[in-house]
């Protein structure tokens, strides 16, 4: 459960404070020449995205291969990789050791494992989802060979540096655009291209929403309102709207694929919370250290990343 | 792709205006003693519906069980059944076979498989759904020895009755909740409860949009608002809010599942498109018959029924 | 678990005394025209196999097509299929009920399931191999187009005549030859052509051996006896020798697939054995009735239908 | 298709000559205190094996734990782990580099991949079974607590010192047992237990043959001299012989569970062979440098770990 994909799959592994963060990629084209400066410029945009927003840790997020390519051309075999874990600052969170953060994952994974890696977040760290930027952007220069392109962007988003001020985080909404994806891929019934992108959007920490096309606004149209008209233009038949966001019965119609994720605040928040520790006994939480005020300028890198490995995946399944 | 699920799941198969629709259970427990009382007052929901907005296609929706039951009681073994198809008029479609009506799959298909069933929508028919509510009544049957119910809801609709006289369709909004589920299902990374949950629901036609808990609204929220407060209730360690809708870091809390889900209004409509045929050509369409004005009433026992199975599925797994 | 397959994927359901036996085939390309004449030829080779060793059961096997074609042309969507079970005469197994009749299931059923259908061997009897023969038919068809021709044979039987006087069974070997496969299938690691089709035919009743190219004599054999010398065929490269039945590293190298596979004597004996009863009571126990004396001829047709199978798989997986 | 098992799952990674040899194992049980000094003696075995027959290539083997545990227990998250490869002369290779080996995977992975790693064997090298080791290791230990024990041996080999002396190679077989299964273990249909050992066990190179019980050997005897009597022996319903090895109708009996696995010779011989280079040019190779004679000794525990990581999968899936 810690692969995504069918063909094209990321196995991830790490935690937070382990000894390193990385994944295997399966299924990846043989003969491909890695862009390895592109793949650090995506890490890059994950690790700095604005600063008024990101957390402090220093991540230098040099990444090591360690298979599946010859050169710096793919082989077809599996390729792994991955990134030491540094400045890991564990005292910071040996306070919250026997705490439940509220709106964290400490009690869930308790409840799971009966374990959990305190430190930094574990497992549940947002920094475990550096390896899907390192996947996606192999999924995108695959892509990028098919005329195909993803363009994320943050659409929705509080007001940062009140809530910094605050010692508050806020939440916002991503909105992402496909473009040049062929008629035909995606799968009707349970494995519908929409089906398939919503599940790789809510692998993301903090993610609670996610709508394709016009979406919930759907929900309050007519028919005649909704409905996408086909035309033809230039002697290639496309559709004149595109409220369905490029899907319809599940398959790609041809228009660009267009769908939002909605994301909620940050949990960690320095303002002080009521909670419970782990003997049930309730307690106060004030959760300090280097924390991101909103996810969101980060978060868009990684619904590009999703969506590239979505995309490629739904093509080698064809 | 016409399978659901890790350990229970269900396989179907059928076009509307083929010899059957139905549908494979590998893996549901042995030794269940099915309720088919129940399983039938499952698939009536779904066929009346509420009569003001259903279609007037006269399913009988007669289950033929094939395997997997000695006296009634599961073996361990596929439980396979089959409603046939009747009451098929194909002269209806016989006029649409070669126009791409807006907004429908026939397009799609096309593009995917060079070929399609054009009678009643073919797979792509809202009925293909019936397999999932056989198969939902008994992962409810299964749920219920548990303690765990199951209860959705429409919570937004238009007015049906002015869109049926202007030979239009409308959308809405579904809400589930998920009631009695321990602490602990659900895979931290690429097999969130929540991700397994908007997969399924995607599955649904015209779904284009999935939230949990506060969802959207989390977007506009502050971290300090967004958070549920832990608290000891009676020894036991819940949450005193639940914007989260009972899923933190991918894995259930124990508290209520909630979520949403919008449909896009049915396209088809009675009222005049324009659109154009599998040669290109501009032409007009206006889609006659039996058709629901709305397909939320109906909606509301498949979105239970996915909710039962994915909710099973994720207990097997632990 | 009882699906086979990964892209060219078949679901079988059915006990032998119940209601019907089928398979849901997903996966299998669409526009392509059926040939049932062959299916039911096919279907044939396994019912009358040789009359001297087949059982009596009279199995009209009348296949009954459930969805996924259109005029007999494949949809790409689902094609289920059944057989009814006719002519069961369970009387005949109520004496059987409390047995555990030695080297069948009916023990190692009870103990997974907890309960089993102890009429006519329920899901371990050998009709559960129809939906097999089906979709290896219709592998084959598409083998066919691509060149691709499947022959297995028996190789070794033991003396049948003499084991029907004597209340007894015989195994033997099944040999099979898989030839114009083209080089380059196949997965290098846990997915290897030989290890496919290794676990495939182990999902035949009574199969305990299985072997490849010169199979167990090639623990024998020094590496400069074994080894397939490369040769220039006329512009194309092949081996001199097949003694690696065409995988080396689990691909295929373009020579003939060989393989063999050993069955067991099928264990329903008339002679009277010694075994214990369900309460753990020695007893005796004579399988009476029709039962075949060899499984051998039968399962020529089934050696071959895993083999179109798996071979059509790793094509459509390439 | 670098990933085997169902819940109990590795996905492997490396080259020879690469960066580093390694795997993920995900779905490992939670709060499992590792034993890596036991871990450290298995990959010992597999390294030194018989001094007369192991290559010379010095691996110091020093598996480096990148995640999934915390002070040596075990997350429940992916546990990865590496070793890197040292001691790499990529010279030795050089000249092979355009040329097939007879019977190696140079060719396959050639049509395969249309691009293969000359140096050392690259994927199709032994020394990618490594993580295999590890993994079996883990699996082993899970066992143990369960009171199941795995143990095989060499029971057939040719001469090595002869065949070293002429620059040749030999084969031979492998026969694990494993004791204590528990009854009921394993899928009837398409995941008998019979099928997954078969599967996980031509995963190895050079493997060409797989029996169960007493496997060919069945095909000649009759039923009655096949079937394996059950008996009460104190209270415990088992059988009185184990022809079948543990294994009926696909599910485990409780019985030992026996079976054997066939090495081809290793191809590497020093013995000059004639073979074709990647131009399709009739040549000349004699494989120096250090190469086992016998693959057998180091294959001894890489069989137990396979056949531990398939029991442990099989109990999980229960």
């Amino acid at each position: 459960m810690n692969t995504l994909g069918h063909i094209f799959r990321l196995t991830t592994f790490g935690e937070s404070h382990g000894t390193a963060i990385g994944g295997v990629i399966d299924g990846c084209p043989s003969q491909l020449k890695l862009d390895f400066d592109f793949i650090d410029s995506e890490l890059l945009r994950r690790k700095t995205a604005q600063s008024s927003t990101a957390s402090q840790r220093k991540e230098t997020d040099q990444i090591e291969w360690l298979s599946g390519l010859l050169d710096g051309v793919t082989l077809g075999t599996p390729i792994a990789f991955m990134v030491r874990n540094e400045d890991c600052k564990t005292e910071d969170y040996e306070a919250l050791k026997d705490v439940y953060r509220p709106s964290h994952a400490d009690f869930t994974y308790e409840q799971k494992y009966g374990i959990h890696d305190w430190r930094g977040g574990g497992r549940a760290s947002a920094r475990t989802t550096l390896p899907i930027v390192v996947a996606g952007a192999i999924a995108k220069q695959i892509l990028k060979g098919k005329g195909i392109t993803i363009a994320a962007e943050v659409t929705a988003m509080g007001d940062t540096e009140q809530a910094r001020k605050e010692g508050d985080t806020v939440g916002g909404i991503v909105e992402c655009c496909i473009t040049g994806v062929p008629a035909g891929l995606g799968e009707p019934m349970f494995g519908k291209f929409s089906a398939e992108l919503a599940h790789a959007m809510f692998s993301l920490p903090a993610v609670k929403g996610f709508e394709v096309g016009d979406g919930f606004a759907l929900a309050k149209m007519k028919g005649s309102e909704a409905n996408d008209t086909f035309i033809n233009k230039d002697g290639k038949i496309t559709t004149l709207t595109n409220h369905s966001g490029g899907i319809q019965g599940g398959i790609t119609n041809g228009n660009d694929i267009v769908f939002r994720v909605a994301f909620k605040p940050i949990p960690s928040i320095a303002k002080p919370q009521q909670t419970v520790n782990r003997a049930g006994e309730p307690c106060q939480v004030a959760i300090e250290g280097r924390h991101d005020v909103c996810a969101l300028p980060r978060a868009v890198v990684l619904v590009e990343a999703l969506a590239a490995m979505v995309t490629v995946d739904a093509m080698l399944l064809r």
